[in-house]
Formats: structure tokens, sequence, C-alpha cells
């Protein structure tokens, strides 16, 4: 998953000194700079009505940041930068919101989950009043299509996400209450602190930094977030934080419950991540960056749950490549290619033996992509990422078979991009070879024979999945059974005859895996209970007075609601 | 929580060199170095028929280490160097171990847990017929009393805690098997490959590398273990490893199942815990070093879950101390004397208000120090570090009430140690005032008032435990509730009107905390089921065929012994 590199501006830039000249009106927080060198060819007249710059959200307030760089996004269609600027905040200004989310945890210590409950249901509400301009907005800062994406998918997955998590707070079972009678011990998984919230580019609602996945699961286990929003959809994210906010003051949330910084210089979110006042950090997106912000956060000792990157590795096992190869090749294209292929559990490497089922199985996926029409990418970091990944698979010994130039869609976009390589050559160059290509591209491995293939299995990373497709005939299953036991270990979650994209909200689901996918692989990001434990600590009361323990954790189960572990046994009943 | 340095001797060194000398009979394995230089004097005459070298375990065999050092662990009573000669593993040994366990973690993959309980039983069974042995030689390598100790409380612990970990890998419950039966979705805990497990110096049975509770959790949840030996008690470890190989042997387990390593250099831990082999590892024992093994383990993005360091203090609110002040006094010095303090959760911080129950209090304890015998260390280590520890506590404003000074008991030992602190110094010198004084000694701060108190709180480290003492008559009750949302967040276990010492093996116990206490807040080191969780990755099986899955996650559920949640909802019932 990658980052995008919007437009950056100093207060002082071009853009900037000739707005000032121009629209004296606008309210521009200028920080003392002097205005002597108008360019004003650089300023589109549709943006200029614009200029001021939004504020941000801290402590309950909507308040002007005291940066002094702003940024636009770009509307990846057109190529053209956006007219709403949005602040870049400085240390002092983190500073702030630390404070109020750490004044806002004491706050809520303690609180019953109905509370958060009841604000997660308002969010998810105001969400679906606010549906059109998310929309809209949304469309326009990514690109995604509006249906079948934003409106009919992402949006309802997000309000589905945030009621969901709800109900897991309000029930709470999801803390996995243990209670030894005899010992009079008593444990829980409680609140960790403030989360700080850094969101990916290409969901702009379902892992929103502040209406997302990684949100619901942390105000739903009883935690203030700091949300950092995405640089690539700025404007989707004031809509939601607007929205957070006016449920969190309906619903009596205190001030720095939810709060918002667009964002950070790199230095400064390494800071953030390790600061006293943060219980833990969930961050999806780029590798690179996700490592720094790992190292900052593993130096502080403060947990950090990372989704970084993922090729998805599909095995296609020779009986069923040679049952179903056509079946299979229009299977894959539409993984692959959904979304522009923006997604992390998109299929990024396939594995076949080399036969002539496997020759046309690539002839069929190569005639694919070639007919297939291009989507546009989120943004232009998106395609020159792109590029760069698929020249280094080439450096890298991967031969193109079709696409792997800039085009063939509606702004930034590259060609469907297939990439062949045998099996020898990646085991010689796996690392490299295992270079994520974000987008609407793959890589086919064409293994010699049984042994290349398990070799190829070796030497993978940690993956969010792995797929492996055999017949139904049982030709396939010696070589399965070979290649299950390394491939388990490798992967978050393994599929049977069925391509990774899709990544169901279930009570069973792993979106997660070994490093470098994840920064643990006992964690999920998406699958509810499961996910609200990362932003949790195991809180043993011992000898605690009864009246002072968790309700959760006091001899009555409050309306036997929730699953609690008494004496070694799952049951709802009271204790004793 | 510390690591002694016991003699560490090249095989050129004198010693070495007189014995080769004057006991050419004696199995020494010597890599060319020439022999010159007999210091005859520097044989104990009762050491030199001990001189070969240990051999270490090492895929299902003991064999000779290919290290060219070897070191003697020391009787802390007499401050003697005892016989036995153990052996520094070198690197190359290392990626034979490990090659070794990545041969066995492929081999097990999969087993039921069945398998596991079989070995952990055998080796219970196996421990307790060398129970005599391991009594004898824990007792000369630690000084630490037979009875009421090693004999009648460790090893029974030890035992007991393999036997219900034998339990949890039997039932499977641990592992969270979860089924979404809509979606054929399926999640559990599995194995996530060989476990490092380096064992502390204070508990020869319960945490040793090769048998205690890091030991039982990582097996349980289906993992090989190289175990790194602590080097104040190398015979007591060799004991338990040949008894854990004959187990191994003895229920089918494969040979590198086990392996025990007695020492490594530094740089070569730190590399192995990286090592892609590793699934993860086990730490107990000193910060600096813990810190080391953390770094480099989260650069290679492996887990690991230390325990470092905790003072795990005690809030006596002012209605207690003025109700029972006398019984606190007599409660705290034994909860802080006891096994010469060298626990974990000794209470190592106290925290009351100035009045006259305060003087007593503590004019109580310095009389209870001077007269109470004064233990032996485990190490001439823990003696240097308390001695620097208690130095360091002077220099950041603490007074000496008493002890202080080397001796009082046999062999290592320091006079029972009390020191006293004013709040707005410890407020001001925080960091250097909560140094770990690891043994028998403690740290009394007299805050001026119920602010400094809590401003004391909020300066806190992570911590294992915080206690606080109350009165039943309600005069503490608003304190304590302005202390608890502060101290929650800061330690793993809250306890009430009692001490931190006693960690009972409960389904509750959370015997963890935040850094800098452990490494992670979300994960303890003893309890069953829950401390097998850290040794397992979390495996999602997506459209898996039925006859693929592992047995706990298939529609029936064998024997209907673990506890699953399908849809929701816990239940011991097949699906559908």
């Amino acid at each position: 998953m990658l980052l995008c590199r919007p437009f950056l501006l100093r207060r002082d830039n071009l853009l900037m000194r000739a707005n000032r000249i121009l629209f004296p009106f606008v309210e521009v927080r200028y920080n003392g700079e002097k205005s002597d060198s108008p360019k004003l060819s650089a300023i589109p007249d549709d943006r200029a009505p614009h200029m001021s710059v939004q504020p941000v959200l801290i402590n309950g307030q909507w308040q002007p940041s005291s940066g002094s760089s702003t940024f636009q996004a770009t509307n990846p269609t057109t190529c053209k930068p956006l007219a709403p600027t949005f602040p870049v905040s400085p240390r002092e200004e983190l500073e702030h919101v630390l404070a109020a989310a750490d004044s806002a945890a004491k706050t809520v210590r303690g609180w019953p989950g109905s509370r958060f409950a009841a604000f997660l249901n308002a969010f998810a509400d105001g969400i679906e009043k606010q549906a059109a301009q998310l929309v809209e907005t949304a469309h326009e800062e990514t690109a995604l299509p509006v249906s079948p994406r934003l409106k009919d998918v992402e949006l309802p997955r997000t309000t589905n996400q945030l009621r969901q998590a709800a109900d897991a707070a309000a029930d709470g079972s999801w803390s996995l209450p243990t209670i030894d009678s005899k010992t009079n011990i008593r444990s829980m998984f409680g609140s960790i602190g403030p989360v700080v919230v850094f969101g990916p580019n290409n969901f702009p609602f379902a892992f929103n930094s502040i209406a997302g996945g990684d949100f619901a699961a942390a105000i739903a286990a009883g935690n203030p977030v700091i949300a950092k929003g995405h640089s690539a959809h700025p404007d989707t994210t004031r809509i939601f934080a607007e929205t957070a906010q006016e449920a969190a003051q309906a619903t009596g949330m205190p001030a720095g419950f939810v709060q918002l910084l667009y964002r950070t210089s790199h230095p400064d979110g390494e800071w953030l991540v390790g600061h006293p006042h943060v219980g833990a950090t969930g961050y999806t997106g780029a590798r690179h960056t996700g490592l720094k912000l790992k190292a900052a956060a593993d130096a502080a000792g403060k947990p950090i749950y990372l989704e970084l990157s993922s090729i998805n590795p599909v095995f296609i096992l020779p009986g069923a490549l040679a049952q179903k190869g056509n079946a299979l090749a229009e299977e894959f294209t539409g993984s692959c290619l959904m979304g522009t292929g923006q997604f992390c559990t998109n299929p990024g490497l396939v594995v076949v033996q080399k036969d002539a089922s496997a020759e046309t199985f690539i002839d069929a996926i190569t005639q694919n992509f070639e007919n297939a029409a291009v989507g546009t990418f989120l943004g232009e970091g998106v395609q020159q990422s792109f590029l760069k990944g698929v020249d280094s698979l080439q450096q890298a010994g991967a031969i193109l078979k079709t696409g792997g130039k800039a085009g063939g869609g509606n702004g930034y976009s590259v060609k469907n991009t297939l990439l062949t390589v045998d099996g020898a050559t990646f085991v010689a160059n796996s690392e490299a070879l295992q270079t994520e290509v974000f987008g609407n591209g793959s890589l086919i491995v064409v293994a010699d024979n049984v042994e290349e293939m398990l070799a190829i299995a070796e030497t993978l990373e940690g993956n969010l999945t792995g797929c492996i497709y055999s017949t139904e005939s049982g030709v396939d299953d010696n070589l399965y059974d070979q290649i299950v036991p390394t491939l388990r270990s490798r992967v978050g979650r393994l599929l049977n005859d069925k391509m990774p994209t899709g990544v169901a909200v279930s009570t069973a689901m792993n979106h997660g895996g070994p490093y470098p996918a994840t920064g643990h692989a006992g964690f999920t990001a998406v699958g509810i209970p499961a996910s609200l434990r990362r932003f949790a600590m195991l809180q043993c009361y011992d000898n605690v007075r009864p009246h002072r323990l968790p309700e959760l954790l006091q001899d009555a189960n409050p309306e036997c609601r929730a699953w609690r572990m008494v004496d070694g046994e799952w049951t709802k009943d009271d204790v004793g």
C-alpha cells in the first residue's frame, strides 16, 4: 500500500504569496513573511475562493492550525490540485493534542462499554446523513468509482464496522473477562490510552483515520483517538471528523476524545507515536514510512500495529490449472484489476508449474489485461511507485508481458501490467522479486517442477494472504500437503480455491500476518471482536474490593450479556 | 531482575592451561593453543576432577560444543566457583541449533495438542524423579533455601505449570478457535515457530529456560524451544535438559524439539532472536540486556516477550496507615525480605503521606530490617548491582535509614536496606529514584499531601504490580478513586490490601504490564491459558476444504472438549 505525495506548500511559496495579494479577503494566517513575488499564473481561478486554510480539530474545537506549511490534495482524474488547503501541524500543536487526549483518556477510563457504543452508533447515523457529500468528495479526491464502490460498498461497510464495534463495546465479551473465583483474581482487556491512527490512501472510508476500522476498534476498546488523516483525501476526512465531533458532543464524550490533524512532518510523526501520553498506534500505509514509525514506537516501548505491504502469493497447482485454466484466468484478472489493483490483498504473485496449461493461462491473462479498461490510480505517487516497481522487477529478471507504461486510463494510470519470471530466477533474486507493485499488475512465476515450487514457498516473506488452488480429484493433494506447512507460517489467511481480494468483516477474519506484512502476527486489523484487542492492555485485579471492580468483573454479570471465563469455562452466568 | 556474572574463562587462560598440564586425563577439547604458563594455585583441588566441559543438546544429541570459551557457576554461599565447566556456544553452533529447530517445527506443525501434552506430562513426571538431584544442585548454585522454597514450593510449582500447560494443549481452548459458519472463515492461534527462551537467575526451576513458564507455554502452543540457560545455574539446567530430552524421546518428539545452549556472546544472542527461523523469544532478566535483545528482535519484526524490571509501587493511604500501621510494617517486611527480596514483584517503592503514623511505620520497618536475618544473594552480580542501586538512589536524594552495606549474611549479601525520600524530591528526580534495587531493600516515599501522592503516581513507569491499602471505613475512598485512574494504566496487576509478592498460576493472573516492566502490556508471562498466546500467530482459514482444516476448526468438535466461538458465541457444540 502506498502513500501518495500531494502538493506540499510552504506559506511563503509562490502560490501563497500571490494569493495574499490577489485575494486579501481570504483568511490566511501568515507568519510574518514578506510577499513580493507574485506568479499569478500559478493560481487557477477555480481554486482561489477556497484558499482559506482548513482548521484542525483539537480538544473539541475546530481551530486554526499554528503551522506555517500547507498542502492540497489532487484530483487523480484531472491531475490538478483540489481547492481546499490543509495545514501541516507543527510539534507544538501535537503537544496540545496529546494533552487533550490524555485528559480525555482519564475521563473515560472505567466508563461502561455502552458509552462508547452510543458514540459509535451516533457517528454511524451521522455518516449516513452525510453520505452524498462524502461520496462526492471522496470520488473527487480518490477517483474511486461512486458505484459499485464508494456509495454502495465502502460507505455501508464503514457504518457497518462502526455499528459492529458499538455492539462489541456494549457487550464486553471482546475483553475476555476472566474470573478465578478461588483466588479472587480477575482480569480483562481494558483501555490502553490515546490511540494514534494513520489511515491509508486506498480506503477513504473503511480505513479512514477518523471513521475506519482502526478508529472503530480503538474507540470501542475505550480509547480516545488522535487521527492523522491521509494527505490524498483530506476533505473526505474533514467531513468525517466534523460528523464524529458532532456525535461526540451529542453523546457526552469529553473534549479531546476525537481529534484530527491532517499532516505532520515525518520526524514529528515519529515523535508522536513514542510519546508517553500515547497508548498505541495503528498505521496502514507504505512500508518505508511504517518501518520508521515502528522503530520510533518500539524504542519507546509503545505498541504499534502496522499493515505495510503484501504480495499475496497464489499457488495454482498443475491439476487445477489443467482442469480449469481459462476460468482461473478470468477469476485472476477480475481480482487483480478490481479497484485498479489498489488493495492490500491484491494477488501480486502467482506461482504455476511450467507446462502447456501454464502457457495458455499466461496468454489468456495477457489478453485479458490488454482488453480490460484501465482504471485511475489514487494519485501520482501510486503511478510513480508502480512504474518504479515494474522497473525493479525487470531488473531482477522478470519479463514484461504487457503493460508497464504510464497511461491507458484517465489521469494517473498505468496500463494493466503482467510480468513473468522463471522459478530459478525468482529463488535467486527472491527479495527483489517480492517488491510490492501496488496497483493493476502482477508477476507470474513459472516453476520448472514441484521442487522449485516448494523452494519458491520457502523464500516468501510474511504476507496477509496465501492461496492454493487444487483439483477436487485429489491429483494435487500431495503437493498441497507439501506447500502448506511452509505457506501457513508465512501468511495470516490461507485460502483454498479463491482469490484473496475481499476481506469480510467476520468474527473469524484475520487481516494480518507475519512481518513485514504487519508488525505482529498475533493481531488482526479487520474482524470484530479480535481487532479491538490491539488497543487494549491486560488488566488484572487481585483482591480488589467488589464495588471497585469494573462492571464486567463483578460477581453479577450485568444483564447476562457478556461471555466471561469463570474458573476456566466460558459462561454468561453470574459467579457463585 | 538481574543477571549475575559468573566466571567467564577463555580456554587459553591460566586455569585451563594449568589444568591440561596437571590433569592430562581430563577431557578438554582444546582448539590448538599452547600451554606454557601454569599457575597452579589458581586451581582449587576440589574442582579439578570435573574440568571436562559439559556437552550441549543439539538436534537430539548431547554433543561437545565447538566453542573455545567456557564458564563456571559460583556457589553464592561460599563465593567459590563450582566444579562443572560449561561452554559458550559460538555462532556456528547456533546455526546448527536453528536448522534443527526449523526442521522440528515443520515436523510438528499441525500435530494435535495431545502430542505436546504427552511430552509435557512425561517431562513433569521425569522432573519429579530427579527432584532430589535438582534441589541439591539448585541449592548449591543459587543459595535458595531447600525448604520452604526449592523442594516444597518451586519444584511443585514447576511441575504444576507443566501439567497445566499440558492440559491446555490437549484441550485447545487456549487457541480461541473461531468459526464464522456463514462465510466459512475460521481462525485460531497456531504455532509460531521455534521459540528462544532466556531464563532468569531468580527462579532456577519455575522460570528455567528449559522447564519453566515460558518453556511450558511455548511447547503447549506447539513450538520447539531453543533454551538459553542462565549462567548462574547451568548444572540445574543441565539436569532439566537431560530429563526433557528423555521425555521428548519417550513421546516421539522430533530431534530438534528441545535444545539447550548454556551461553552465547551478547552479539550472538541478538543475532539469534532476529533469525528468520525463530518464531518468537521469551526473555526474563536484566533490563539493559533485555532492551538490546528487544531492539534486535524488533528490527527483524520478531515478537519478543520481555520481563525486565519492576519496583511494584505500594500506596498506603493515610486512613489505613493510621488504623493498622504496625501490622502493615510486619506485612511489608515479610514481603520485602522474603527470598532476600529477589522477586520480580518485590515491593521496592512504598508511598505514604507525612504524618505521625508514617514516622512510626518507618521506624518499625527500620527495626524489623535490622532484626531480621540477612539472606544470601543469588550471586556476586546481584550484590554489586544492589550496592550500585542504593548509591544511585542516595545520589538522587534518598536517605539511607538502615543497611546499604555488604555483608550481614552468608556469602554474597547486603544488610537489609531501607531508604526514604520526600515526595518533592521523588517527583523532581523520579527517573533516578525508580532505579530497581533488586534484593532485600526498598524505598519509602513520604508525600507532603494528597496532591503530592497523585503527582508521584503520575511519574511512575510501567510496573508489573501496583498496590493500594485503604481502610474499610471509607475515609480513604476519595483518594483511592483519584489514584486508580493513573495507577491502573501503569501496572499489569492492581491489588487491594495485599502485598505484590506471590504470583498465583491462575487463569486470571497477569504477570505483565506496560513498558519497561515488559515489552507489551497485552500479554502475561504467568497464567494459563493466556500465556500460551504469546507464542502463537493468528491463523485464518478461508474456504479451506473441511478435511484440510485443523481438527479444532472442523465442524465436529473433537470429543466436545474445546471452547470455540461459533458465530459469535462460545460453545463446546459441533457446528450446524
